[in-house]
């Protein structure tokens, strides 16, 4: 049997009768079990009973529930909450402001407060630029959401949304040093969520449009681009479209195939999906068919949302019709950031010859990678416990760095072409394979040649 | 001569011709002024400057002047920017935002951002309350200011108020553990502030309005404390009235009167004025007069503003009507929260035997302190450079800390009336005397009373 362990450490927390021997009977209830209890908080006593935290190693997650079944069974004794080390290391939330002047003294303080600070705010009202360098402004980005459309969980709120967005800030500081703020927004008003992020701009260098559903998060992103001095970056779209590139890129290079050859499906006409279109096309590729749930995308059409006009205007000039299955017979790349299982095994086994498929849905993938491993030549997906793992991470925080350096006030195409080939750049050729197509989120490398990308891409636009 | 010190550092930003004697020529020239060169850095080489910053420790003012003006007047040379302690303390800004939970594999990271993270996030839309324990809510205040009422300076917009912000935000976290984060607002719609503090609540567990200019500070605070299920805290009211009560507290002490006896004269009826008249009359002072610029407000009077109308309503009980300086002749209490010199030496000399002044406008009293010592028992300002600072800093961090370990809904007169009594209980009976009233800002026992007293009120009413 499994020894206890701290990889398993979980928090009971339990309501007992206000007597001594009623908790130190409860411990030892839970320590045969065999769990190893490491610390014992009574957090609150009234006359009715006594709230107390039990933490301890267990062997997992059946054994937690066994320890918990017990503990509901046992008289006068309520079990209240269950806290595993995920929620442990949430408690509290995962970031935090911190001073970077030290105010030791009353000198330190008359500097970085009244009266000294009144000299440097006079100077930035005198020169409004100068608040990029005299402000947290020149270094910091606002990750912003309406928690309409979180991670795959949908419309659950700002409130639960909080902390993919901590996340992200976390994500943002280690990879990038970036400081990252969560605006997490209890409205779902296109024109207030614009007018907010217009408001609080001047704190910021830069915005991260976060987990906000189509189609609303494309207008809030081209007004804010439009209407505001800094540049928007729309992670759901322009993060995902950039590693789809990085990982395409040399994925083409180990088919040996030619972007401006490739017939290309994408699965998914969402946010990911038009922006993967449009890097696309940016990128030379020609030959796109796109589909959503009610088959390609056609030629021409036009549909109720804006987007879907666009791509019906910019793909499929074969004028092909028909479903998702239809498409992707004989294509050399299928793309998917739509939904799971959209494709069986004998959907790959039609593609081309050298087929690269991406199936990226979360968290269950558009078809199972080992199915289609079996046909293609090359599969990747979102997940971390496959080869070939395409995720967010590798590209906001050194993009970030490179917008923020360079003073951007805007967002292109060069930008984000030349961040998807600095994350390419990062597996050499000869280590290059279908196993490793791009870099671990953890090689030092990316962040800061995908910042370097970007800030030449941005230096030569402001030429 | 006194020696260059890094006291005194001070960067110039200069461009140069392009050579490498022009720079070197231009170090010598300033090491010659007796300054002490410790960097020399070339931010930019075009092919008609360079830009260098060269950083040196000077003898103070007059020597940087001097510096300044010799490079001024050298042949090709531009002097683009003196940087000194204050600003260099700025660069970059002074706030970060750092994470509370390591990141350093593959088993963090999927802890801490997807997949881990989604249960987090269902647990708290499950319950919304989960938030505040699992999120950076439960710790976390926004400073909230739309850049109109900056220290005495006025209306100098989001940008310039950026400084205040941030040094407001090391505060709270240096003496309550508090997170803080910078809202500065590029809007001066009342309507939209209070929309947008709306709609930003989710990440916060307390509002501290900051420096936005009377009367429509009124109208936002009372709006957000009626429609927010999170304290809202106006430090330029309810900040300057508590640690103003508090030094009311003991100077009372000192000269042996109470508070229901004295005659109060308040100079100023803008958002201060305003909030120190309602907690003086919460702790039982029964005779104000309140003085704005067209003399004092009186009994029963309808008024433009509404708040002025409400202290017509609740002041001026024995309807005197004419100006300040008549207004003070044999009051007790003098509190100027208004506008340098509006009473002379003799005014002073009029008041009651054992007077009480506090002259707290920034950075010129309402009067002379000096003079007004002459005359009065006890004198306050709100400078450093005097004995008796009275100063916010000692307020609100610890009522945050208070409000937020409480999970109190809202800021009372109960808990204000607590934290004043709190702040002036640091100084012992023994220790109290006319120079001595009120705690320094550095005395470790303020916060921590702060925060048990506004707890422990906040608790009374929550049963």
């Amino acid at each position: 049997m499994a020894l206890p362990s701290p990889g398993h450490s979980v928090t009971f927390r339990v309501h007992t009768p206000p007597s001594f021997s009623a908790t130190s009977d409860l411990a030892s209830a839970i320590a045969r079990t065999g769990a190893a209890i490491t610390a014992l908080d009574v957090i609150e006593s009234t006359g009715e009973h006594m709230c107390i935290d039990i933490t301890a190693n267990t062997r997992g997650q059946a054994h937690v529930e066994s320890i918990s079944t017990m503990i509901r069974h046992r008289e006068g004794t309520e079990l209240r909450r269950v806290s595993d080390r995920t929620f442990l290391m949430h408690v509290g939330g995962k970031i935090e402001t911190t001073s970077k002047v030290s105010l030791r003294n009353r000198d330190d303080l008359s500097r970085a407060y009244t009266p000294g600070v009144a000299r440097v705010c006079m100077a930035i009202a005198e020169d409004r630029s100068e608040a990029r360098r005299l402000t947290i402004k020149g270094n910091t980005v606002a990750v912003v959401t309406d928690g309409t459309a979180v991670l795959g969980l949908g419309d659950i709120g700002p409130e639960a949304a909080m902390p993919v967005m901590e996340g992200k800030a976390i994500l943002f500081k280690k990879f990038a040093d970036v400081n990252a703020w969560p605006v997490a927004l209890d409205t779902k008003d296109t024109e207030e969520i614009i007018a907010i992020c217009k408001a609080i701009a001047p704190a910021y260098g830069g915005i991260n449009l976060e987990d906000i559903a189509a189609p609303r998060c494309f207008e809030i992103e081209a007004r804010l681009r439009e209407e505001l001095d800094i540049p928007v970056f729309h992670d759901d779209q322009h993060g995902t479209a950039i590693v789809t590139q990085a990982a395409l890129v040399n994925a083409l290079k180990v088919v040996g195939k030619d972007i401006a050859d490739v017939r290309i499906v994408i699965s998914g006409v969402g946010a990911a999906g038009f922006a993967i279109i449009r890097l696309l096309l940016a990128s030379g590729a020609k030959h796109i068919r796109a589909a959503g749930r009610g088959g390609v995308i056609e030629r021409g059409t036009t549909y109720g949302e804006a987007h879907r006009t666009w791509i019906a205007e910019h793909t499929n000039e074969e004028e092909f019709s028909g479903t998702l299955k239809k498409a992707v017979v004989g294509a050399d790349v299928f793309i998917g950031v739509s939904a799971p299982n959209v494709l069986g095994e004998e959907d790959v086994a039609a593609m081309n010859e050298g087929a690269i498929v991406f199936a990226m849905a979360n968290p269950d993938p558009e078809i199972d990678p080992e199915l289609a491993s079996k046909h293609a030549a090359i599969v990747a997906t979102g997940r971390s416990d496959y080869p070939n793992q395409i995720n967010n991470v590798l590209v906001f925080p050194g993009f970030f760095r490179g917008l923020l350096d360079s003073g951007a006030t805007d967002v292109s195409d060069d930008m984000m072409l030349a961040a998807a080939e600095a994350i390419a750049s990062c597996i050499d050729e000869d280590e290059l394979h279908p196993g490793f197509l791009i870099p671990s989120v953890f090689d030092p490398k990316v962040s800061p040649r995908v910042a370097e990308a970007v800030k030449k891409a941005a230096k030569a636009e402001q030429r």
